[in-house]
């Protein structure tokens, strides 16, 4: 188990949290290059099992919310965490003891560190989704609590700044911070998701910063011993590689705040009857990766995780990466119990991003469990 | 002078702020039926002179923000304008004394009239305007003064709610709150631009209450004498009636919390050389009409006033009611002097809008003047 977030840690989480992000979460590298120039300044940021938190301890998320295409060309100020924390304790009267994490994703995995460094608290090792989602209201922080996603805050990197009070749903809460975030030019940093350490305990989706940290080290590890990686990273998250070629066509449009698009890969093999091995892949995304089909068939669906990886290092390719003539290995694996419970599939399940196809569920997964050898 | 606001008082003011509202504003016959029932609950409304004001009092404006045809379809709950007030006193942490108007132009007249009866404390006299703009950063409150449009307060019809605390200016804020306003359903309660009674003194277009309630009582005496009303109404407000047609074409679209279009207005006779009376009048507008071209030529742009009445009543045609076969006249009028300096036309002028043509005043011009007979 990871204690404390140190300048050595920084490129295993953002391999790990790039490749948990399904393509979301916004650029590891560039979200490290700020956590280690903060972490350089303040020192490392102490991790705690989300189990000793106090019951009664106030705890919210904090990450950015925007389009990942924009998050390579708008870059940070760096203060928009702590300033938005400041505004949302200002507007509630109260302090927070903690931060969560909201996506174990991308940039969106340093950013509970950053804010949580600049403003003196600890980053609680959980975070709402295993994975990276593209709206507000998919978080296990809400799918069974009473937690909401408003009051929240939001802040660009310039002084324009907006609280939302109050939403008649989570739906609605992320519909206006959406707004909002195009308005602040589709990159703004957001605090919320106000809950108790009880809460937080009985919802969240556990030593996930752990588990990015591990698979990043992993990753280190199989390319210096030049193994298979994207079958080691399969191996490391109970998945599987689904498909290996090279990104053949990327439609992406950024639009109302989001990265939009899809993505063709094609076989280094033609189709081949009868095993079918070879042909094409085709990814939809929103932000992340949504629905990959095989050849035409569904093969995986959101909440289970699609992961595209570089087919040599292992590397993840987050979506404002993807483009033609990448070799990648697509990688499926199983999303956490919390993505899966009815409540759950109602918020993250492909009929939520309008795809009328059936969730089936892979077999196994690991995400949210504590990491083996801890 | 108006000393109050009365049930006999809303139907002239709906008239005279439906006109000087140049098509924006909200529709006015709704927002008189909503003024109706909290004044037949609470009361008259005080309406102030604004040198009555304090220098220290705290003022802010209240009104809807969003398209106004989408005013006539989505109504509102009645205590949006209550609740964004309270909002906002919770933010700063201080109550207002008096709620200015924002813009004199249709159902927004009425507004501050609701807030104020709500919340019990006075309307003033004076608005921003002298007539209605579709963004916040329109105003004459802002032009040069102090005073900025946020913090800012918004909630909708039902428990949706948000702050803006700041802004890095004022249409930084307009494009906040426009998306907020988006999110609402293009429809939302707004109330910010708090200064004090000193700024609103130095600032604002005073007694264009009183003037549209004055203007309406003649347009109601006009029509029962059976004068010419479009006439009357030009003579009133030192203008002069531009055109008289039939609306041929309207075209509509309501598009980012804005209604956009143009209309086309034919003459009853052919345009006839030399004088080239007759033809046809096209305007453009965004919420509030902006340009009228005679026969192709400009005739009139913003800042100056652009109103549309029915041919023979003289009521006001305001955007949302806009349609094909409405016998109308076309009355310019000049606007008020706080709209014409430099400062303003940066802001309210025909570039501001992406006219790329000169702005010609209309001679003369009584808006914002201690109206007659007072």
């Amino acid at each position: 188990m990871l204690r404390q977030v140190t300048l050595e840690d920084i490129r295993s989480i953002g391999i790990g949290a790039g490749i948990l992000g399904t393509g979301g979460g916004g650029n590891p590298y560039l979200g490290g290059l700020h956590l280690a120039s903060v972490i350089r300044h303040h020192g490392p940021q102490p991790l705690i099992d989300p189990f000793q938190l106090a019951d009664e301890a106030l705890v919210c998320v904090a990450g950015n919310i925007g389009a990942p295409t924009v998050s390579i060309e708008k870059l940070p100020e760096g203060t928009e965490m702590l300033r938005a924390l400041r505004l949302l304790e200002a507007h509630i009267g109260r302090e927070f003891d903690a931060i969560a994490i909201a996506e174990i994703g991308g940039a969106n995995s340093m950013q509970p560190l950053i804010c949580g460094l600049l403003a003196g608290i600890p980053t609680v090792d959980s975070d709402s989704m295993g994975r990276a989602f593209p709206e507000i209201q998919m978080s296990s922080f809400l799918f069974d609590s009473a937690a909401t996603a408003a009051p929240l805050a939001m802040v660009d990197a310039a002084d324009n700044a907006a609280v939302l009070p109050a939403a008649i749903s989570d739906r609605w809460a992320e519909k206006m911070a959406r707004n909002i975030a195009v308005s602040m030019g589709a990159r703004a940093g957001l605090v919320g998701t106000i809950m108790s350490g009880a809460q937080l305990k009985a919802s969240g989706v556990h030593y996930t910063m752990s588990l990015a940290h591990q698979l990043g080290c992993r990753v280190i590890e199989a390319q210096a011993q030049k193994r298979d990686v994207p079958q080691v990273v399969a191996d490391e998250l109970d998945g599987q590689v689904l498909f290996r070629g090279k990104i053949s066509d990327v439609h992406r449009r950024t639009t109302a705040g989001f990265a939009r698009g899809s993505v063709r890969i094609d076989s280094f093999t033609p189709l081949a009857p009868p095993d079918k091995s070879g042909g094409s892949l085709h990814i939809e995304f929103q932000n992340e990766l949504l629905i990959a089909r095989v050849n035409g068939a569904v093969a995986v669906t959101t909440p289970d995780l699609i992961c595209i990886v570089t087919a040599e290092e292992g590397e993840p390719v987050t979506t404002e990466l993807l483009r033609y003539g990448t070799r990648v290995a697509v990688i499926a694996v199983p999303a956490p119990p919390q993505l899966k419970s009815e409540n759950a599939l109602r918020v993250v399940g492909p009929g939520a991003f309008g795809y009328d196809v059936a969730f089936r569920p892979l077999p196994g997964g690991v995400i949210g469990r504590r990491p083996k050898g801890s």
